[in-house]
């Protein structure tokens, strides 16, 4: 398998296949597996083999051209159907990814502009699409990277939370980014990763992902956070995001906002690592975020092991809320954004 | 199996032997065992199946006692060497647990009083000093939660952490005792649970002893405890602890310090619930007390489940240390501790 950087790519294009490491096995193993029909694309994204916003979309474009890649058809209306039919069930894998529905919506965009050209060539724009897709991203990631090393330095150590690595996206990640690019520029930085409860994705992926690389990283659950920053080993704290709200507020995974007012309490810069395509200008502020509750057995059965009593009640959200006032700052791949948000975020729209 | 006030004990004197409570088949089953040999109380001791620095200690005193019921003696020291044998044997269970010597000694010292007495009369007064140990316990729990119920009213919501619940004492527990009793006084109080990574004693055992005695009880992960604080619903938090300094620095569990930090932010009071025999008049503060690591397996491979790669560093401290000035109230058996506590502490002494 085809290893950059010592960065294992979760998304592959390989001679004509499409090729994802199966992340439901990770950490126990590492699977490559290759996907030759529509059908194990949506089977892969259903069942989290492929997981995180962005990887989701470039498997879905990558996906829709591998279901129409040995298509016969006599004019476009007739081949645009099929393809439209199934860009439809590759949306239904995962209903409330966004990227999934922008990624599928960019193909057939795609697809109507090439609308003249003969079948073949329609086929090779869009395979040309899905790699821009997959291209774009990693760019992006990249620029997110850059941008934060201007806030870091050599020597630091950087704690995250949850899995905001290059697993979810097509290269180097979000709040993972900047630690990759320092790697690459023989900087030393160590990282404290929390387990992160309860679907333990730090565990389970960022230390996997880092320990890849041959970052020094070190696990703690996340109860340990605030322990290891009064011993004053922390030098920055650096999170991914699920939406941003115009003013600011950031909603990302449970735990994060704990681990905000914690760094203040510490005087430690607290960070958000955020692609522009994550700010939500129509929601005013965190306020109007709709927090997601998940299934009680997450907690109370994880893993397929009972650890807490039959009929206990669970509070289980997804996420939390972190005001702007706790943010050190938004970095985007089209700069650093400061406080006050609502006047920083508006200038890069 | 008696119930007291629907209060499941983790320890009991039946006919005329020693009943546990199986405390490592928590929360799956309940299951009670006879102790009937000094080996049986040793390996239950060994094996966590009794836990809790006040419970062990009341197991040693009963286990001692067993371990010389059926004791044949000429005369006293041919009596006090065998059980003086057996005492050093019961201290080997957990070599760390202060409480396991202290119950041992207590009832050395019983013996060495009634050496003059016949040997059967010295083995009845050795009972009684095991039951004594064990009332004690449960008259010094009782007074921490009355003396909490002073600061606390019907209708609240209390967060704890961890597990200083009755199946860790004699009866009540020291965090948990006043919500036993506001129960008993048909107060309405809502308590959350953090499940307390990396061995869950607050999943596995507080809402299983919580949800016995019928209190409402819901379970969260540990890092989930900022949210619920910022929804505005919880009123106060409660923890148990290790180990009081001669300030009021408290030693308990890994996470106390977090939501220290965490219940100041949010302006909830958070009380520490300790017995006055954890107040250490030896250590001038926090800073003196040695943080024990524990195995890397407890965070990377929980309940025998790998969730973290081969080879990751993990650290593992036990317990933290949360400062005097996070601390709102220490409540002691002798009454409610306030700053300052350099001069509170040495007034109850």
């Amino acid at each position: 398998m085809e290893r950059k950087n010592n960065m294992m790519l979760s998304i592959k294009w390989g001679e004509d296949d499409l090729i994802i490491l199966d992340q439901t096995k990770l950490p126990e193993k590492t699977e490559f597996i290759t996907l030759k029909t529509v059908e194990e694309v949506w089977d892969a994204i259903k069942k989290l083999k492929v997981r995180g916003a962005p990887a989701i979309g470039i498997a879905a474009a990558y996906g829709l051209y591998v279901s129409i890649r040995d298509l016969k058809a006599e004019c476009f209306e007739e081949f645009y159907k099929e393809f439209e039919k199934n860009a439809d069930y590759l949306a239904s894998s995962r209903p409330t990814a966004v990227n999934l529905f922008w990624a599928l919506n960019r193909m057939k965009k795609r697809a109507i502009e090439s609308k003249n050209k003969s079948i073949e060539d329609i086929k090779r724009d869009l395979l040309n699409e899905a790699h821009a897709i997959r291209n774009e991203d990693e760019e992006m990631c990249k620029a997110i990277g850059e941008n934060f090393l201007t806030l870091l330095e050599d020597g630091m150590t950087i704690l995250t939370h949850c899995n905001a690595g290059g697993l979810a996206t097509a290269r180097y990640g979000t709040a993972l980014s900047p630690i990759f690019l320092a790697k690459d520029k023989g900087w030393n930085i160590r990282v404290f990763a929390d387990e992160t409860r309860p679907l333990l994705q730090g565990a389970r992926l960022t230390t996997w992902e880092l320990l890849q690389y041959g970052v020094d990283v070190t696990l703690i659950c996340d109860n340990m956070a605030a322990h290891v920053m009064s011993k004053g080993w922390i030098d920055a704290i650096i999170t991914g995001c699920d939406r941003v709200a115009a003013n600011g507020d950031v909603a990302n995974k449970i735990g994060t906002y704990g681990l905000a007012v914690l760094a203040k309490a510490h005087n430690i810069p607290f960070y958000i690592a955020a692609p522009s395509s994550t700010i939500d200008m129509d929601t005013p502020d965190g306020s109007q975020i709709v927090i997601e509750e998940r299934s009680e057995d997450e907690v109370s059965c994880g893993f397929g092991i009972r650890t807490a009593p039959e009929g206990v009640k669970v509070y289980n959200p997804a996420f939390d809320v972190t005001p702007n006032s706790l943010i050190t700052a938004i970095v985007t791949e089209k700069g650093i954004l400061r406080p006050p948000y609502d006047k920083t975020i508006k200038n890069i729209f």
